[in-house]
């Protein structure tokens, strides 16, 4: 509530136009239901232009769908729910009607909404083994009503593969970089485009790669400009942060 | 070179309008200088938009003036010039018009550019001591032309400092989060805007913070969504993407 | 044994008035026992005010059962397990009474002792996951008799469900702040009271989570006054500290 | 401003008892003074119970000297400044009235408090080099108002230092234990004591001590209840922690 | 593609011989088959001398199978797979001809090279436990048409088993040091040996060894000239290098 | 072989009493046995005065047989080998005859060796889960002749119980300390006797230890003398060296 | 103070035969002086067999000088002090007879005591840039009486260099194996030794060295068999316990 | 000495053709001359084909002079000194004469060895700051008669200036790439070439980069074949291996 609502809400309850009881309502009014083991954002949508999310792990199927529930009780059209194994997916879709990918571990409650044509986000992996995290940046970037291409399997140590991709990322609007290994791929294609890059190392590899930690510190320290990182296969998180900048 | 741009190129060697060495010269121009210690690009600002950087450290004060010099000479306006110690700012200033900023360690060869009204940056930091990497941040979106505010010492610990400029932080169409100790001004930020946040962990502290370590590490698993970090002190990295995104 | 207490029984000894046997075993009297694998200590109620706590984790059930059964019968009414599987409270509960809560992993064997109503502990987590080591901390507390609040998933990526209760934090005596991921909790707890937070780092989040880590560091590093941190998931530290603060 | 707070407020509004200017001031009352690099929190004895703290390191001269001008002329007495070089003390104490510790590095500005003869802190360290992070906690307790007693040298590689001082430990309501190395002494101390332990681990020690990561990470684990642990070297917050619990 | 080559091509556009049309596709001609999961690379041995390989980590059987498929049918007589399970080989081995190794799970589909006599690598290991690497390493120079020479268990515990040797190592052209553990074979080998010497870290080990970081660090820091270094466990890469350097 | 045996061979030579064959035998025999994966060293008991022990883990079951049946065929009336699983132990255990202890998973093949009676090894540690370790060095320095008397759960958070053993302590030769968590307990031991500790980090606790880092560290800076440490876990290794010591 | 011993003063307090006082006294005499920043332990030759030693490091002159001067008053012949700066040497030398090593940093204050000739201590180091750590050892050793042997730059890179001398080793009693970089020394010498070896990584390398982290973890993770391992640098704790393993 | 060599030798001496003492020599022969503080290698070149090296770092200037005089006055015609302050470099001037280059830290005593035409090495910079290094190489290479080239300044983030020089890589036997930042030349280089890469992880970036472990991490994880690693700043060793490979 910015300072000049406030204003305005206070000079209606002096002049007698709203009662005390409901100007507390509007100041005070919580913006979630508290169903104990959570506290449920029914309005982010308002707040923030974007509906709540479910993070799947760690929470029992009776948790996720009772969260499910009041978010699509409380006027949501679709929720998505990111990290879900395929055997809580069965169990949930079950109670409440649901779209669920394997290779994201990604999954829609409700309706899947529409995609939108405005700006076009490319997604680029360095290997075939990186696809589940792209994947789960895609569903979510497309869950969000953006347009995804997906360029699959051009890390750098075969870097004509890239380059022979230079139109489609001239493009972008933003690019999710999303590689293991040693995470070089970030850096390239920032060389490559004057579009946001958003990298996201992945766990893939093994040995000094220490689960991730190569690629990770190699994003971090792009040489590229325009280069920001999230957590090690993050692809939820790119692909929001991607269709927040899509959009603007 | 768009494969488009290539084919009518050789259409045009093919028709003898152009001839295959001016072609050559099209296809493998140099874009960059060759100084033989580096290697200038000279054309950055038409490729991607934005004018080539100097990162100042180890760097020999020649180096840098001699890169300066030749960017200047290609035809650049400003040259911004990042981790450079004020010695070396002493230097360079003698050889080539000089603005430097002592706090920021950042200077601007050439003429600094003017400031545009568009958009609007929101700068936060948790604390005093994360000024200097802010100031990075901030000249270097002002030096790309963008508006920025300055929003220092507002760190968790005293939410309310923060929650006091939710309506200027509704404003900006990039938050950039500096912050050093536990870095949770990111996380915070970044549930009460719905814009994109940059985190820029410092390496203020001591013990256990492990140089910025802690402060990254929350940052990367921060539960806000929206939120992408760059390396610890970037300023300069966070500033040119928050100008990146602002001019979208 | 204090200075004065040894100088008073010397003085007996001398005056005829105790045997030297009785002062040897007043002063030397082990207050445990000695069951090969473990050195039970059947006085520590006498000694530090609380009775022994069994750590279940590395432990076989008969040992478990063994020292259980040995703190019983030296007259403790009731026996604190913590990590003790679902499996294990099962093979257990057959030698000796025994409630189990399977979410704490936690098991008291005997009577559960009932609770006070002196003072108040407040029990808050950043997000659904993070109720198990909630829950470890809450039914610890209330087993030495302190009365707990559970504020459950109040993270700060929302921190308006946090603002939301500053009245009930304002009457805790303690607040324990339960936080996985970048662990901000604390430190946002920790500016809004004026009472301890003990902070528990988890172990919920993955990537550069590195298990618990970052939650870890970003707590010692709170840049809020009043806030110490116990080790990664210890829900029962946390608890046990808590009470002890709690009586003061 | 709690509900019932707020809910009085807007009842005189509508009563027509208090303007709604006043109100807006009382609810949104920056309860800071900006100083552009610093918001200082001028109320923070009202709302937390203790006067803001300047963390002097990453500061300089001339933030530090403005910003303790600003607390004393809010009507702070004293003002609490940690962390302080000789050099930057001695420019300090120039522009305020300063005490100033060598040793802790720690200063003074205003009047000195009082000491409290409530309760009874020890503090305890493990060898003669921690002697300066054992005085920062010490001088901020005092600082606070509570009575300190220094139990210095009493590491467990001579434990009988430390078991001949059991008595002096029983009547204490709280025990810093400051100690590098292996960190021990906080384990050790927490099975004497049945009141909480705050454990420092310290920098002091080299090779494998990593600075401190050895102590951190051995009283993190420590196998004794009533234990919690600050950040390394972080004197400060073991000495407001220990005045907050001894008061209480 | 050549200055030169593209130089004549341009030449041969402008004087006719050559269509714009194939010209294009000369200079853009895309040396690889894109399977949308995968775009894999049917001339990297006319690039780079030696066949593509394929990391069966990761990779669903399906995949492997298809892009096993699309090598062989694009010439290649033989593909290496390496980190293939003993589970994805008898699937693969259903839908392609090939020869499996259980110890190193590596196959080779299509038909097994002949070796060569070519010059000679010695391949040694710490112990017994480090032969599943080493293995990967000696089949994969095989498979490239080395010579290969297996001398196991000669860890420096008793290094006699390794001077009694050194005829042996003398031999060599390549030599290949595996070890886990302290990984001190590298060191002692490359001062026997004036070749190469590729050091393979391995995760065999336990405790502080730290999956093989032990190890790594040991063979990074040999104070041994000639020694290089490759990931832990990547019998493949070193085995690669060896048969390059080995045919120079 | 000294400078002097080797002078008086060859003299041995020149005189025609040892032929050149012979000569060459006595200067090259090879001390073990190459069976491919393993070079058994045969006369480990004649150079290092013990014989040799195979190292279970990372060896198949058929390997640990042939290695085994090759020492006792070589005149080894027993061998011991560790972290031998109890499925391969009972597979073993039907080829040769076999001694398993489950809890040290530790066999004997062959005859199990008598005890000496010189001297005297005391090994403590801190808590119940560390009995696993304890018995693997326990049954190491017996299976080598020595006397141990087991002192488990001494822990330092009830230093008690470790106090009431000093004469126990003082009469120990060599003392192992076993602990995990915060391996406190090698610096109190350290402290109270004057004979040789080693000390055995274990990987017992969880969160902050990082699997035994914490113990290691704390006993790596241990503020006692005569203390130094083995590898986490490594009761073979601190059994073995305990024996060495007390047999001097 | 055994049990035995004290039944027999009870038992004369019984008899009359000691003073209540006196026997007080005895079981409760303080064996160290209180100098406030320090506890000194001036009985510690009787309880553990050789004299205090003060750790100069993080102390100040005037600290050395009067615990040092505790210990020669209370009837100490010679004090050994570690890690002393050649100016705080300067300075201390001004109050008390000193003797100081500038390589070792190391000073022997009053009496240099006299070598023994029983046993013998062989000190090898991998190379020249480890002396400073040996000597500490050497020298520490000869102040507790024992005969050294200096084995220097002995390397594994060159191994004939120490193969040249395994005569010397085989007379060693004890073996200290200091090496930094890779740290394989001390494997190479376990294997060719039958009596214990200290191993002493030092910080000396760069790089992945991490200050002597490579040479820690090679040492611990040594396969030969009779090898522990202080921490890095640490000459003193090497040469103490080499001296107590040599004398007994 | 080889098997064969020796049996030779014994028969020499069997026929009296040689005596003993001189067979005694030749077995035993030291191949170092003795300092004391060093073993120096003085037949290094016959035995390993390249004269010792001095690693300057960590010895005193008197002790450098020592050796390189030592290996001059053997018949060494030059001598390779890594690692040499401009300090130290101008002390040992004064006693050997001294070829010095400050960019590279590295000198060479006595004549500067001719260089040779015999092949090509390749050595390629991501920038301007990894130049020292780079120049560590590149001098060692050339010390030991190797052709080399210069690429620097071709990091991945203006992937054109590397594709630019696609034909001089082409032509190298050999490639050293060094980097700093993310490390990813190394991956993108060996992606273009068929000939081995040495890979030379630099200490140049801040932050996140921990002084060189992310490109180290990086390297060792590239995906592409063919490179192997060397120490971070390592630049003698990977010139010296990529000399030794070229002469193949």
């Amino acid at each position: 509530m910015t300072k000049e609502a406030l204003k305005e809400l206070l000079e209606a309850v002096a002049a007698g136009e709203t009662a005390p009881e409901d100007a507390l309502e509007q100041i005070r009014l919580q913006p979630y239901r508290d169903l104990g083991f959570a506290k449920v954002d029914t309005q982010r949508g308002v707040r923030q232009g974007a509906a709540e999310v479910i993070y799947g792990a760690g929470k029992t199927v009776d948790q996720i769908i009772a969260i499910t529930q009041e978010l699509l009780a409380s006027g949501e059209k679709s929720v998505l729910i990111t990290r879900l194994s395929a055997d809580a997916a069965a169990a949930v879709g079950k109670a409440v009607p649901l779209f669920y990918d394997p290779t994201a571990k990604l999954a829609v409650a409700g309706e899947r909404p529409a995609q939108s044509d405005t700006g076009h986000i490319v997604i680029a992996t360095g290997g075939t083994s990186d696809i589940p995290v792209a994947e789960e940046a895609a569903l979510t970037a497309e869950f969000y009503g953006n347009r995804v291409t997906r360029l699959y399997d051009v890390g750098v140590a075969g870097v004509h593969r890239l380059l022979d991709n230079t139109a489609l990322l001239a493009e972008a609007r933003v690019v999710i970089a999303v590689a293991g290994m040693e995470g070089a791929l970030a850096s390239v294609v920032g060389g490559l485009v004057d579009c946001p890059v958003i990298a996201v190392p992945t766990s893939v590899g093994y040995g000094a790669n220490f689960e991730g930690l190569a690629a990770l510190l190699a994003m971090l320290n792009s040489c590229a400009s325009g280069v920001s990182v999230v957590n090690i296969d993050n692809g939820f998180g790119a692909g929001y942060l991607a269709g927040m900048i899509n959009k603007m």
